[in-house]
């Protein structure tokens, strides 16, 4: 179905404009992912958004095409707008910019199968949406099972981290648990919890890893809960040569995971 | 020396507003370090800000106390100000900030000295002023030399740069240089070029790193140009087992500056 607004105040563009908002995304479980690369990622990962949206004056793109074709296949719609409609939308004055609608993905615990990888992420309290993206990324790269996120994550929907993320938003799992429903999760089947830690720790280079893997990373600035990395089953330390004694949470949880991967595919 | 400053208009508080914008700081030559945390580093680091401004009516701090007595003792200002003129200076309302105005650091090539460190950062048109100080801070973690900023990087004394390097700014060596004037110094001494890539590369693990060794990481979205790349000693990949082919730019500088850090200190 194609559709044509022109009008600032139409409930539509009220509507997506709304879904820049957390709340609003959460009340509405939808999200917007802006841009035709990520468009296409989603595309082929399987995700075909509900609807689409670009300026009536887009300049003609094959694979603009394909994906109007797949979303009116799937019964979605094809909203087109005038260049101001779609910046007040997107918030970015690029008026060849599409837009996408998709239902927010499935985040349950219970969805996941920790058998799939090898590897998982988890993040406790990371409020950075790009540091969230950045660790889907990272999962992507190093064939991690999907991300966890702990307590009071930022939302990996937002336009941030789905942009950081590289469309692995669309590739890896994604669960939102607190930590009270996730041990129990975790220890009703195989998995060793990891952190870097600087209590009690071994050196992270040649550490005992075990698949699956969960390498947990606590938040920004006050890093895990020392209740949460007590009930680690392995703490490894990465060397701090200088003034600092940490990393940015998602560069040590990649540090970590590249480790992980060389220990368990060598 | 005590000044208070009690009007919107004063040329003083019109000054520390402007060094928010990058034109402003590369004319002054000055940039504003905002927050507590972030002066105490700079302090303990030997770098006293020029300037010290914050509320009149802020909370006694024996840090603070601290840094105004140095200001003082170095011939520098303190500034108090109402709570509402600090927020227009900082861009934010929180009147219990401190914010101290600093000379910008020197970023010649010619003032590092590569046989002081193992490890070097360089970063090539790299443009998120986050991954710019992400790549300090993990250069401090690493024992690094310093990051040498190529081409048309962000700019490193940015508020977002400066806070995301947690310090690193003031204790790790920075350089800005064009691509032609830094590869006649890299080549002028002992120094071995390396970067992530797919072209004709060996496995970032066990790859033959050798000191003083200088990590090289490429824009954002475009990577390095390939005549970039051919100029480098070694081409390591790192294993990529998802969809996408490459990491955050500062996520695959850490990954790679820690293999390094382990080969050479192995």
């Amino acid at each position: 179905m194609r559709k044509h607004i022109t009008g600032f105040s139409n409930p539509t563009v009220k509507y997506l404009r709304s879904l820049r908002d957390k709340k609003h995304r959460k009340r509405a479980g939808q999200f917007l992912v802006e841009g035709l690369r990520l468009l296409e990622d989603a595309r082929v990962s399987g995700h075909v958004p509900r609807q689409l949206v670009m300026a009536e004056n887009r300049d003609r793109h094959d694979l603009v095409d394909r994906l109007e074709g797949e979303v009116g296949a799937a019964g979605g719609e094809v909203i087109t707008t005038t260049p101001d409609i779609l910046s007040k939308i997107t918030g970015k004055s690029n008026s060849q910019s599409v837009v996408g609608v998709f239902d927010e993905l499935d985040t349950s615990l219970a969805r996941l199968d920790r058998g799939s990888a090898n590897i998982w992420l988890v993040a406790q309290d990371l409020r950075d949406p790009g540091n969230l993206g950045t660790m889907l990324r990272t999962g992507d790269a190093v064939g991690a099972g999907g991300l966890i996120l702990i307590d009071d994550c930022a939302d990996p929907f937002s336009a941030e981290a789905v942009r950081a993320s590289m469309g692995a938003v669309f590739t890896q799992g994604m669960a939102q648990a607190r930590w009270d429903e996730f041990v129990p999760w975790l220890r009703g089947g195989p998995g060793q919890l990891v952190a870097a830690s600087l209590r009690d720790a071994v050196p992270y280079r040649g550490a005992a890893y075990q698949a699956p893997c969960f390498i947990l990373v606590g938040n920004e600035s006050q890093g895990l809960p020392e209740a949460y990395e007590a009930e680690c089953d392995l703490r490894v330390t990465m060397p701090m040569k200088g003034r600092a004694d940490s990393l940015n949470a998602a560069v040590a949880g990649a540090v970590l995971a590249y480790e992980v991967l060389a220990s368990l595919d060598g």
